[in-house]
């Protein structure tokens, strides 16, 4: 690439398509036709911080590259603990694992609580990684709806589907793919639920630092030493800064017992599974050197979200809450007299604009009737997405 | 670090020891006392090759770090199977799996091959992966032992230990811990066996660059397309390229069912596992771009092979093949009148040197009575470490 365009690739706002469609795989870019705009994966278009790229090319620079620590680099584990303290969860490195990404560290937490004939509580809609972790660990997964358009969690709705073979809960915080950041009383619940029929919480935050709303994240650790006993934080670095090729998460559980739990099922100790070194150090730089990035990240994602949501919601049969975290639009679009499948197809068709269907299979039978968009790319790219939409649709 | 020495540690044959002490894990540097020399993991001493470095800090220039492709990059993929063709595998890049280093290769062969109730056949001694892998896929392992001292497979061992609950024969060739690359009659009779008794061959070749001896490397799928449509070939990089902190491996299977079968089995198409994109990048650099430095490597390898092996033989009590291949020494040490656990820990504390006792969780019942000691590293070190054991060994 020439140098000047190679310079503008730095500037956070600037996306470099043609790199893009070389790079962005996983529905994206590099997936779909020339002349389409994939609002797809949640993966954001812009390139890492340079303080990312910084510290892969200074671990880089000497050659060492051989085997790191089973459980992850000290300094790794010591920046993980560093952000889960600084959202009131009383982590230490040593009950930190580095892992594979946010989803292998799901598959391990649940390999490590599940077992077949166990029974997972989860939600309806979510994503499909919650339910997808508990079955490939053997148990059944029993969804509780969520409420229509807000997203909250019904009164009385997860005690009457908790039985005696109820195991863990698995929460999503924000949740994907409604957009709510759940509030105080719905994490107490849960918290007071699983203390009382002795449920493990596998907490998936993945999303935890795009928050857009005026809403506070509660991480459910933090609200008591009796939750945190219980609960597995999980986290990653791919949809805040970028780096879902660099397959980095990590695993907390405060609980030392439940830590080798999951330890062992992580494969880390055999060296069967376990996060690069590489990708370790860019975390770490993300989590230490990123503040002022994300901010103006946060800035520009709340815009987009300004501007998407009323044009959505002005499109004939769309209805689209404004996500208070994460930056997917997950508008119902039943009104219209499609399903989502036949306006997805329509959408890319037409408006060469790809989207999520709400499919079962990917968020579960509450996510049918909707789309999913992601909004983490360009104003110019956005604005574009959003006006080959609205012609389309105009059109009935 | 200063500038001058960053320079030296880019020259292959000088060990920055400061910087192992920091970085090298997995029993080796930054986990022994600072006056101990580690002979332990399979893990070179020296920094990766500049063509290495270069590949990763031209893919991060741009900083685009979005999600990879499923079953990895198009270029690493091409390059595997460049690399497969040049040992007479017919490979083509879509049988190609890019995954979490080679360990992980083996724990999704297994998972696609094997359940429970199922045998899998491997030999005594081998690497404890082998063994474990089959293990967490619920196979019971029968163990075929290997010739004492060569390595050897014993006509007619395999067949005797052929049952109907027989389903998988894992092969490591060059045979860790045992330095034997594998004969053309060797690999015919298993690849028969596996026909006759409807068989999959998982084939760890981790070891396949490291070819010392005035002996051929052959790839058992090479043999014939009846052989090679049940063969699952593995392989990584760490050992040959010292980036077991990448965690890059593949599997090739030119069968399609079994291919989908292991894709399935390794959780890239659910994203719960997958390998960085930086590492394939390296990995594609390695391959494509590493055939000098590959030749130093081996060159400066067999005169550290030509250095250790009649010094260890001079030991009293010592008896060490050659290795063919590989850069473990595998010591018989039974005469000394230690056992392989007393020894490893009378050279740890006395000589200030560790090695890998051969211990049957290691190795199998017959690495009993062995210690296992890798001799990547420089002159300068390798000549101090059995200088050591030499004076202890003497005092007796």
């Amino acid at each position: 690439m020439p140098a000047d365009s190679q310079a503008q690739a730095f500037d956070r706002f600037h996306i470099d398509q043609q790199l893009l469609r070389q790079r962005a795989f996983n529905l994206r870019w590099a997936t779909v036709d020339e002349d389409v705009i994939p609002l797809t994966a949640a993966d954001p278009d812009f390139p890492v911080a340079a303080e990312i790229r910084e510290a892969i090319g200074a671990h880089v620079a000497d050659g060492v590259l051989g085997y790191g620590p089973t459980e992850g680099f000290v300094g790794f584990r010591a920046a993980v603990a560093k952000r889960l303290t600084s959202i009131g969860v009383a982590a230490e490195p040593d009950r930190i694992l580095a892992t594979d990404g946010a989803a292998s560290a799901l598959w391990a937490a649940c390999q490590a609580v599940l077992s077949h004939g166990d029974e997972a509580l989860t939600f309806d809609p979510v994503d499909f990684l919650l339910p997808h972790c508990s079955e490939r660990a053997g148990a059944d997964v029993v969804r509780c709806p969520l409420e229509p358009g807000t997203g909250a969690i019904p009164e009385g709705a997860l005690e009457q589907r908790i039985s005696a073979r109820t195991k863990a809960i698995l929460v999503c915080n924000p949740h994907n793919p409604t957009g709510r950041v759940l509030r105080r009383d719905e994490l107490l619940r849960i918290g007071e639920l699983a203390i009382e029929h002795d449920l493990i919480i596998i907490n998936d935050e993945v999303w935890s630092e795009i928050i857009l709303g005026d809403v506070e994240l509660i991480s459910i650790a933090s609200l008591s030493p009796e939750i945190a006993e219980r609960t597995i934080t999980i986290s990653g670095f791919s949809k805040t800064y970028g780096m879902a090729g660099l397959r980095i998460g990590f695993i907390h559980a405060e609980n030392e017992s439940l830590y080798r739990k999951v330890l062992e099922a992580s494969g880390a100790p055999r060296t069967t599974f376990g996060a690069s070194v590489l990708s370790q150090v860019a975390a770490e730089a993300a989590i230490l050197h990123c503040d002022r990035w994300l901010a103006g990240f946060l800035d520009h994602l709340r815009a987009m979200r300004a501007m998407a949501v009323p044009r959505l919601n002005a499109l004939a049969g769309f209805s689209c809450a404004a996500p208070e975290g994460t930056y997917l639009l997950f508008p119902d679009i039943r009104e219209t007299g499609s399903d989502e499948q036949e306006l997805a197809e329509r959408l890319h068709d037409e408006a060469r604009v790809a989207v999520v269907p709400g499919l079962s299979e990917w968020f579960g039978p509450a996510a049918e009737g909707h789309l999913r968009l992601s909004f983490a790319t360009s104003e110019e790219i956005l604005d574009e997405a959003l006006g080959r939409i609205e012609a389309v649709i105009a059109r009935g």
